[in-house]
C-alpha cells in the first residue's frame, strides 16, 4: 500500500507545533465574552443521601451573584440516556456519589461564585451506600436505584445488576475436558482516571429565545450539541457549540458534565457563564473507568492449544448503568481463533461518579485477566508464549469470540514482528521479568462529514468535525495533499463548529483519521471531479476525458497533449468567473473500520524489600493498516503504553469507608511522570484495512490493551508471583509476597 | 409570485433580536484572546508629506510595548490593487492624506499603547496638497502620485485624473437641437460617511508558521483574509478569519484597514493583538464617499420627452484610484429610456483617504444631478414630474443608457403607486415644497456558497459566508423553510467563518438575499434531493418515484398513497444508520441579480430666515422583486432615505485650507438623529426578478439613490431657488437664498 504515496507515511511539521509550544492555542478555559459570569458547583459530600432541601437565599442575597440553579432549571420529562445525563449534570432527589453535582452558583467573579456555593445550604438524610463491584452484587447491597435494569438481566440478580451481556459459541466444557491444563483465576482491576491535563472548562450563552452557544474543551461537540439541547430544552440547531483546542480526553471528554449547568446558569442570569472544573472537581465528578471483578478460566493443550476459554467480567460503572461489560467480554478472547469461548458480563451500579470512556473502554481489564492466564498457562507448561500466542492467534475467516467473521487482520503479523524484535531475546537481570500480551480492539467507523474549500491562491481549508486528539489535522492533510498532488503545506485543516458542518459523531472509538480521513479522502476527489469539470469547460472537451495528475488537470484518451496541464492554483484563480467557488464534499456513516491487534513486550523490575516496581524496557508493536503519519501513530503507541504503565502500576480510585474519594489530586493519584518511564520503542505494522482507500486502521485505544497484562506478566514473573490486582502498587506487591511466603 | 408560499413574504421574529437588546450579540471590540495586546496607530498629520525618519526607539522603550511596526513589517513586491490598500494601510515613503497611518505600536494595555504611540517620532518634509476635486484637475495642482492613471485616460490630463469612462448611445447634439428647452447645470456634492455606528475592531494573530487568525468586523471576511494574507505575506487559507456582529457598514466595511496591522503587530510580538479604532479614527483614515462635480445637459419636448441626456462626473477617491465615476456615469440616465445619451467619468485622485462604498456607490449623486435638472425642466414646461418620468420610463427590452438591455423591471410600476399614492396629492403647508426623484442600482450576484445541516431532531443548521447586514439571516431561514416545508423557528443561519465555507463575496452589491437566498434554496433542494433519497431506500421505490411535499417525502406516481409520508424530523431522527449526515451543498457565481427602481416623494419645509430645512414627509416606492421579510424590506428602505436625509441636508467633510479634516466626530459630522426625520412610509412593489426562484432582487442600495434629488426638489421648490451643492446646510441654503435676491 506504500507504493506511490508521495505525502502518505511521510513525517511533516505538526500544524499546531507553534500554537502549543507558544501558547497561542486556546484551550477550554481561554474562552471569554464581555459580561461573563464565573460558575461554581455545589458537591455532594455523601457518597448516597437523601436531598431533604436545598436553601439558596443566601448565596443569592450575595453581591455579585446573577443566578442560582438547581435540578428544577433543567429540561423536564427526559427519558432514557438523556435522563441519566441529566441525573449526572445535576442530582434529581439523591446525591449518589461523592462529588454529585447538586447546585450551582453564578456570579461576576471566581471568588464570588465559590463563596456563594458555600452558603448554598443543602439538607442531605445519608443513605447506605456501596463502592465495590463484588460488594454491590451481594445480596445485602444498599439499592442505587430501583427499576435500572434492563430486561437482559437474569432474574434473581441483585437490583445493582442492571444489564447483562452473554456470548461465545461451541462447547467450553467438552474444550476444557480436551484440555492437558486448565488454570482458573480471579482479577480485580480498579477505577483508573484519563488523567487529562486539561480539566474540563466551558463558557456558555443561553437565551430566553432559547439560542444559545458553547465554547469548551470536548472530543466531540455535535454531541455536547444534541446533549445540551436536551437537556435544557432548546433544538439542537439553535445551540451553537465551538470546540477548544483540547489538553488531552482519551475517552473522558466524550462526555457531557459542566456544559449544561452553565447553559442554565446564563439562561437564568441573561450573561455569558464561564465553568472551569478544578482538579479535584475532575476527579470527583467525571468519568473515570469501571472497575472490574473477573474470572478467567482458559483450557490448553501441552502443544499450546487452547481447548477453551471462559470469562465472567462484573464491571462497576457508578451509580448509572452503562459500564462497558459487553466490549471487556467481546474483547476478552477475541485474539484468538477458539472452537469453544463463552463470556458473561455485568454491569453494576454502585456509589461512585458514572464511569466514562478510557481508551478501547474495557477491553485492557479483559487482556489483563486473559493474558495473566496464558502466560501461567505458558510457564507451567513450559511453552513460548510468541508460539502459543501464534498457534492460536485470529486470522482472516476466524470466527471472532464474540461472533462475526474476521477480514484481513494484522495480528500474526505483529506477533512475527514482534518475535523478530531484539528486545524479545536480549537477557534480563537479576530481579527481573519479561511479558508480553496480545489487546485488541474494534475500531469505529462513525457519522462523519468534510468540506474542502479551494482559496483563490491555490491553497487549501479543510473543514472537519472531529476535534485533534490525535494528530487528525497533520493526517488529514496529509490524505488531502495526496489526493490533490499539491504540497502538505498549502493546506489548513480546522475543526469546525456544530454551525457550519453535517453532524460528526464524537473523536473516540479511534475513527478519526480512518473515518474523517476517508471523508477527506472522498472530499478531495469530489474537488478533484469539480477542478477536472472547469479544465473540460476550458477546453471544450468532456470531463470524462479530464484526468487529475500530479496537482493538474490533463487532458486525456484522445486529446492527450493537446492541451497544457492545468495546475490546481491556475483553475483555483479564475474559479469566481468560471462557476463560482470549488469545495469538495463528503457525507456517511463508513462502516468499514477494521480491528486492530497490538503485542507489546514488557521488561519490569521488583524491588523484593519495598514492593517498588519499574519498567525497564518497553516495545509496542501493532497494525496501523497504513501509518499516514508515523510519528503520530508511534506518539499514539507510546502513550498508550505510557498510560497502562500508569494503570498497571500505581493509578488507583482509592474510597474510604465513608464512601468519599481519597486521592482526589495527583499528588496522591499517581500517573507516572516521565523519570517513571523507559524510552518506549515502536514498531509499526502494516496490514491495510480494506474498509479505508489507503488501509487505514484507527491506532489510538489498541495500543492501551496489552499494557496492563505484559507489564503485569513482566512483574509476577520478576516477583515470581502471579499479581492478579491493579494497580500492583509497592503494598499489593509486597502483600502478594507475603501472601506467598506464608502459603 | 405571492401565490402558494407559506413562509416568504410573512414577518417572522428576527433572529438576532434578543442578541442585540440584551447585549449579548459579539461586536467587533468584543473579541478577546489570553495575552492579548492592545494595539495603536500612529497617523500623519499632514495632507500630504514626504516621510523623512520615523524613529521608534523611545516607544519601544516604553514599559509594556511589544511590537512596533512601520511599512517595512509587510509584505514587499506587491502590485495592483493590493499594492494599493498596502499603501494606504501603512504608508510608504510618503502620507497622503490627514490620518494616513505611518506606524503602528503594540503594548500590553490600550493606554500605554497610545502612550508609546505618541513616542514615535514622524519627520515629516510636508508637501503642496489638494482635496477639492476641480482643483485637483486643474493645471497648478500637485501630484498625488506620478504614473498612477491607467490607459483610459485622454491624452493632455492632469496626473491626477487616473481613470476615465465614456459611454452612451445615439447622438446628443441631434437630440439637443429636438429639445424644446435645454438646461445645462453644475452640481457638487462633498463626501458623507456612511456613520456606522461601530467603528472598525479587530483582533488578530499571526505566528511564526503563518498560520493566522482574524476576528473583525467586516462585510465581507473572505475579501478580508485574501488581503490580510497578501499584505502580511502568508496563504489565503492559512489565515482563517471569523466576523463578528456587525453595528453597520453601509460599504464602508467591504474595506480593509486595520487588520493587517494588528496581524503584522501580533507576528512580531507573537501575541494576540486587538486594535479598535476611535471615531476621529474612522473619520480621517477609512473610507467616505467620492465628492462629487457634474455637469448636466438634458433637452425636453414641449410634451415632456427627453431627446437627448448628456453628463460629465468628476469623482474625487482621494489619494489612490477607485472612486466610482463609471457607475455614477452609468447609473446616471438608467432610469430613462434614451435615443440620445452620452456619459462621461473622471476618477481624480487629491489628499484625503481612500473613498470606499456607501450604498449604491457613486449613484445617489448622479440621481441628485439628474433628477434636478428634469424636475426644473418640467416646472419650466408646467408638467407633471410623475407623468413625465413614466412617459420617459425605462421598460422590459429598453436598451439601457450604460449599454445593455433590461429584463423585466419595475420602474414603471414604481412611478404608478407612487402617482395612486395619497402622499402625492396631500396639500402642502405655507413654506413646503414637494420633490420625487427615481433612482437606479444595478445589485449584484458574486461568488456564493452555502451549506445547510439537518440536526437528529429535525432542526436545521444553514451556513452562509456572507455577513447579515440587513437580515439576511431571517430571509435566509424563511427560504429555507419554504423549501424545506418546516417551520422558520426550527431553522438557525450562522454566518460562517473562512476556513468551513467556500469563498463568498463580501455583503455588498445588494447581493445577499439574492445571492446567498438562490444558493440557501439551492442547498435546500440538494437536501430535499438526499431526504427523498433515504425515503426512497427505505421504501426500495426509485428516487425518482419520490416527491417533497410538506415537509414530508411522499411515493410518487404508481407508489403514491403506498407508504406513509415520512415528515423531515423522522428522516433526520434515523439518518446517521441510513447512510450518514444529510447535508445540502451549492456553490455559484450566480449572474442573474436583477436591477431594480425606486421612486421618493419628499415633501420639505424650509425656513428662509435661518436656512433651515426639515423633511415633513417622506415616502419611499421600490421595486423589491420579491420581499422576503417584508420588515426588513422596510427597514432598508427607510434606512435608505434617513441615510440620503443626512446627505442631502448636512453630512459633509469639511477640510480646512491645511488639508486636515476639520469634523471627524459626530458632534460636528451631523447625520440625523431621530428628531430629525418623519416617519418614512414605504410601499413595497414586487415585479419578480427572472434571475431568482422566487423573484428577489436586491433592496439595499436603490434605497439610497433617489433622496438626495427628491429632497434637492422639495427644497428648491420650496425654497424657491434650485440647490446645487450638497448638503443643503443652513449656510449653503441661506447663500443660495442671496445669491438669487442679488442675483
Amino acid at each position: 500500500m506504500t507504493n506511490g504515496f508521495k505525502v502518505v507515511g511521510t513525517r511533516p511539521k505538526r500544524p499546531d507545533g507553534v500554537d502549543k509550544v507558544t501558547g497561542r492555542a486556546k484551550f477550554g478555559a481561554d474562552a471569554a465574552a464581555p459580561g461573563m459570569l464565573h460558575a461554581s458547583i455545589v458537591r455532594s459530600p455523601h457518597a448516597h443521601a437523601k436531598i431533604l432541601k436545598i436553601d439558596t437565599s443566601k448565596a443569592e442575597a450575595l453581591k455579585g451573584v446573577k443566578a442560582v440553579v438547581t435540578r428544577a432549571d433543567f429540561a423536564e420529562g427526559l427519558t432514557g440516556e438523556n435522563w441519566n445525563i441529566l441525573e449526572n449534570v445535576m442530582a434529581g432527589d439523591t446525591a449518589l456519589y461523592d462529588g454529585h453535582a447538586v447546585a450551582a452558583v453564578a456570579a461576576t467573579t471566581a471568588l464570588a461564585a465559590r463563596d456563594a456555593a458555600k452558603l448554598i445550604e443543602v439538607e442531605y438524610e445519608p443513605l447506605p451506600h456501596v463502592t465495590d463491584v463484588d460488594k454491590a452484587m451481594a445480596a445485602d447491597a444498599p439499592v442505587i436505584r430501583a427499576g435500572a435494569a434492563d430486561k437482559s438481566v437474569p432474574e434473581g440478580m441483585h437490583p445493582n445488576v442492571v444489564r447483562y451481556h452473554e456470548s461465545g459459541h461451541g462447547d467450553v466444557d467438552k474444550g476444557f475436558a480436551e484440555a492437558d491444563l486448565v488454570i482458573e483465576e480471579s482479577f480485580k482491576t480498579e477505577a483508573t482516571h484519563q488523567g487529562y491535563i486539561e480539566p474540563h472548562a466551558c463558557l456558555a450563552q443561553l437565551g430566553p429565545d432559547g439560542k444559545g452557544e458553547v465554547w469548551c474543551c470536548t472530543q466531540g461537540h455535535f454531541n455536547v450539541q444534541k446533549v445540551c439541547a436536551a437537556l435544557v430544552g432548546t433544538e439542537t440547531s439553535q445551540l451553537r457549540v465551538t470546540p477548544s483546542e483540547i489538553g488531552g480526553g482519551f475517552g473522558g471528554k466524550t462526555v457531557v458534565f459542566i456544559e449544561p449547568v452553565a447553559l442554565a446558569l446564563s439562561r437564568k442570569a441573561n450573561r455569558p457563564v464561564k465553568l472551569v472544573m478544578s482538579r479535584s472537581e475532575v476527579f470527583r465528578a467525571t468519568g473515570p473507568t469501571a472497575s472490574t471483578s473477573m474470572d478467567i478460566k482458559i483450557g490448553m493443550t501441552r502443544e499450546g492449544k487452547i481447548t477453551a476459554a471462559q470469562g465472567v467480567f462484573r464491571l462497576q460503572g457508578g451509580a448509572f448503568p452503562g459500564a462497558p461489560m459487553e466490549f471487556t467480554a467481546m474483547c476478552a478472547f477475541a485474539p484468538y481463533a477458539l472452537e469453544n469461548v463463552h463470556q458473561i458480563g455485568y454491569d453494576v451500579m454502585s456509589n461512585r461518579p458514572k464511569q466514562a470512556a478510557y481508551r478501547a473502554p474495557g477491553s485492557p481489564m479483559a487482556a489483563f485477566a486473559v493474558e495473566s492466564v496464558i502466560d501461567e498457562l505458558c510457564n507451567k507448561l513450559d511453552l513460548d508464549p510468541i508460539e502459543v500466542r501464534l498457534k492460536n492467534a485470529s486470522k482472516e475467516g476466524t470466527k471472532a469470540s464474540y461472533g462475526p467473521k474476521f477480514e484481513r487482520i494484522g495480528l500474526v503479523e505483529t506477533l512475527e514482528a514482534a518475535r523478530a524484535h531484539p528486545h524479545l531475546t536480549a537477557p534480563l537481570a537479576e530481579g527481573q521479568g519479561r511479558g508480553i500480551s496480545c489487546g485488541f480492539w474494534f475500531n469505529h467507523g462513525g457519522e462523519t462529514a468534510v468540506s474542502l474549500a479551494l482559496s483563490e491562491d491555490g491553497t487549501v481549508a479543510i473543514s472537519v468535525g472531529t476535534p485533534d486528539i490525535g494528530g487528525s489535522r497533520a493526517s488529514m492533510g496529509q490524505m488531502a495533499a495526496e489526493e490533490l498532488g499539491i504540497p502538505y503545506e498549502n493546506i489548513r485543516t480546522t475543526v469546525a463548529d456544530t454551525a457550519t458542518l453535517g453532524y460528526n459523531e464524537i473523536s473516540h472509538g479511534s475513527r478519526v483519521t480512518y473515518a474523517s480521513g476517508l471523508a477527506t479522502i472522498k472530499a478531495a476527489r469530489d474537488a478533484v471531479k469539480k477542478l477536472c469539470a472547469r479544465a473540460a469547460a476550458k477546453w471544450g472537451i468532456d470531463e470524462e476525458a479530464v484526468v487529475w495528475e500530479d496537482g493538474c488537470a490533463k487532458p486525456s484518451g484522445p486529446n492527450a497533449g493537446e492541451f497544457e496541464p492545468l495546475p490546481l492554483a491556475k483553475i483555483a484563480r479564475s474559479m469566481g468567473r468560471t462557476g463560482g467557488p470549488i469545495v469538495g464534499h463528503y457525507e456517511a456513516t463508513p462502516e468499514g473500520a477494521g480491528v486492530s491487534f497490538a503485542t507489546h513486550i514488557v521488561d519490569a523490575e521488583v524491588d523484593k524489600e519495598t514492593g517498588q516496581t519499574k519498567v525497564v524496557r518497553y516495545t509496542v508493536v501493532q497494525d496501523a493498516g497504513k501509518a499516514i503519519h508515523p510519528t503520530y501513530v508511534e506518539g499514539q503507541f507510546q502513550g498508550g503504553a505510557a498510560q497502562g504503565i500508569g494503570w498497571a502500576l500505581n493509578e488507583e480510585y482509592i474510597y474510604g469507608e465513608d464512601g468519599r474519594l481519597q486521592n482526589s489530586g495527583f499528588l496522591d493519584y499517581r500517573i507516572p511522570v516521565a523519570s517513571d518511564l523507559p524510552m518506549i520503542d515502536t514498531v509499526i505494522v502494516e496490514v491495510p484495512n480494506p474498509g479505508h482507500p489507503y488501509g487505514v486502521r484507527g491506532v489510538g485505544e489498541t495500543s492501551i490493551c496489552p499494557p496492563l497484562a505484559a507489564i503485569a506478566n513482566a512483574v509476577s514473573n520478576a516477583a515470581g508471583v502471579r499479581l492478579t490486582e491493579l494497580p500492583m502498587s509497592p503494598p499489593r506487591i509486597l502483600k502478594a509476597l507475603n501472601d506467598q511466603a506464608n502459603g
